[in-house]
């Protein structure tokens, strides 16, 4: 008997019958003695749906009135779910952000929790009712209704999970937990039953987008017990925590993850003398461009180039700076491909081995695939290949490392 | 320059051009130097959706919940209408019912205003802001979302335009005004130019629901000046009031209704002796059944007869409960018919006047009309004529005061 915090996304609730679904969820729960706070999301596309609709009338919104737009999702789903369970026989109420103490500051569409005052939440725990918190959502000091951005609603579970200190917080969704690699990719991809904070923040990182980055943050400064799972099987899912218990000797790494949203940019014929790298990086921090793996090579005619990548949105504006700085910078051309993916291995164990890097390496060569650019880190080793090996990369490395060396399940 | 509150129903809202219409009157009248403070329904069909989706979960669904469901819609249109006035670059803010001090007592569903607490919407006038609030709810003391039930918004304008003295509260609507006759039915009805809020009241009544009864009594007791008008037509409509101006010598009546939501019960062959009305009434007045014209006369052998009308959702539980009660209130038979229809003038000058009734009975007469019941207060005669009847009933009618004596306007 503890304090449970489950959350339930969008596509768990998005119609009547998965409604009911999620109830009989969270009413088995109850039932097995647990004290029950859900988190859920807007209904299906409905987020979508109120931003078209939005965009129709004033597509420069205002955030604030965007927020107050959007925040109605979650309100639904929660009033719906609420009945849902009324039908089914069990106590339960359903609260806003606001209601529920989700303070946060004031950026509108981004907003960030600053606290969670549950006081409505553990009277109406005491009262023995299940109680169902919108999730994305809370308000900033002034009273106005603020949204955390998209995937806030992990976020929502987590600090709320923080805040109550719960024994647990399940975040179900269309998945059934976290797996070695893509499984529409990696046929014999196999579900992991734990994985560290860390570790999770890397696949999440690399488009591996089952849980939000800053939910995975935030439980790992609370140290929330996390857990990955679908709401639609019932069978156990992924645990997310500090530290996962004794791997077998051979297993290094936890999973191979495929990101095709990045872009190179190759800046070449740039001047060899100090300072460059500083000027073109601090210029794309300016415009607020993420950069992600750098590459310096020395090139002929004492000039170097630096290689570097993007996501693919950024390529453009990225590009558009390096011209407008052309001069500044001195170099010749800039080379750009977005015909380019990364694929990379993570694990927590792989820090003390450095045959992953090599064995990684043997693996792509073996199958002709050609690496582009190397960026590692300690619990993670990347490769930008062609955007048509990356499939292919995904599944050599994944056999090599799961055949080879066996599996941490 | 003044403080102007100004209410918009669902269908003047109902999609982007309706709001951008709605946007425009609302920033001219700001354009005007006045203080503007909006009161905004659910689009259209909003609120209906919400139920069928709510129906479809649970059909018994706690009110709480129906409450925290349906308070999205007012807030979506306040939303989208902000991001209106946003793109035509004037200062505006959307505030819920909760964030602009709506406060209610708990009845979900029917919630009754105990107080407006408006400090955010002060504030935000004193920004220059157009401040727009969402109207049919409001927050009780426990912070739990409340709705006052169909057509709360007209209420939520009046009690904000109470709470701040306002010069002005504009409901605007799909007619242009309050019209002598339901223009439907009567073609040369005309629209008022000024009525009284007793006369409202009983129009509001006998079914012409142009405003809301609990709006008009709000504002007489708080004194608030209403005005009806289209949101359509931008031509001026009919100003309520405690007081209307002098009206011209002949005028008696402000208009002719008609109410078909009425049945009629008599109560054939009760003993003629006292006590047998209060019994009647007093069963009818424990099943919460609203009872209108009463109508009492001697039969023969010392028996007596009892006819009233009922609303014609309440006939069965009425007749049921005489049924109940046949030998108690020891009667012959009970002889119902919901063919009837209420025809009705309203005027406040009627009051000093006894020939109204006369006239009224004489344009009946003339046109072959049978009257079945007849009942009359201080401002208002009506009469139970046959279903068919009715339309010619209120044209003859009509035709008769505003054709002989002339009109108010």
């Amino acid at each position: 008997m503890g304090l449970i915090v489950q959350k339930f996304g969008g596509s768990s609730v998005a119609d009547a019958d998965r409604i009911r679904n999620v109830a009989r969820i969270i009413t088995e729960t109850y039932r097995r003695g647990h004290k029950v706070v859900v988190i859920l999301s807007a209904q299906g596309d409905t987020t979508d749906d109120l931003i078209t609709k939005a965009a129709e009338i004033n597509p420069e919104a205002s955030r604030r009135e965007m927020d107050m737009l959007l925040a109605t999702g979650e309100q639904v789903s929660c009033a719906l779910c609420a009945m849902a369970i009324e039908a089914m026989g069990y106590p339960v109420i359903s609260l806003t952000g606001w209601q529920s103490g989700m303070k946060t500051n004031s950026s509108f569409g981004n907003a960030r929790i600053k606290r969670v005052v549950p006081e409505r939440v553990l009277d109406e725990l005491d009262r023995r009712s299940i109680v169902l918190v919108t999730g994305f959502q809370g308000v900033n000091k002034y009273g106005d209704i603020t949204t955390l951005g998209r995937g806030g609603s992990d976020t929502s579970a987590v600090a709320m999970a923080a805040a109550l200190q719960a024994d647990l917080c399940q975040i179900f969704t269309d998945v059934d937990g976290i797996y070695t690699a893509d499984p529409r990719i990696v046929k014999n991809a196999r579900k992991l039953e734990e994985i560290t904070f860390d570790e999770m923040l890397e696949l999440a990182t690399l488009g591996a987008q089952v849980l939000h980055n800053r939910s995975v943050e935030l439980a790992k400064r609370y140290n929330v017990n996390l857990e990955v799972l679908s709401s639609f099987t019932g069978t156990p899912g992924t645990k997310v925590k500090e530290v996962v218990k004794p791997m077998m000797e051979k297993t290094y790494i936890s999973g191979v993850a495929k990101d095709k949203d990045v872009a190179r940019l190759a800046v070449i014929g740039l001047a060899d003398e100090p300072g460059i790298a500083f000027r073109i990086f601090s210029l794309m921090a300016k415009e607020k461009i993420n950069v992600d793996i750098i590459l310096q090579s020395i090139g002929r005619h004492s000039t170097k180039d630096i290689s570097f990548t993007v996501c693919k949105g950024d390529l453009e504006q990225a590009q558009k700076v390096l011209d407008e700085n052309k001069s500044l910078l001195g170099f010749d051309h800039v080379d750009v491909s977005d015909n380019v993916a990364k694929v990379s291995v993570v694990g927590a164990g792989m820090v003390n081995n450095s045959g992953v890097a090599a064995t990684m390496f043997e693996a792509l060569y073996n199958a002709g695939i050609n690496i582009n650019m190397i960026s590692t880190s300690e619990i993670k080793i990347s490769v930008l290949v062609n955007i048509e090996d990356a499939d292919r990369a995904t599944q050599v490395i994944h056999d090599r490392f799961f055949d080879e060396y066996g599996h941490r399940d």
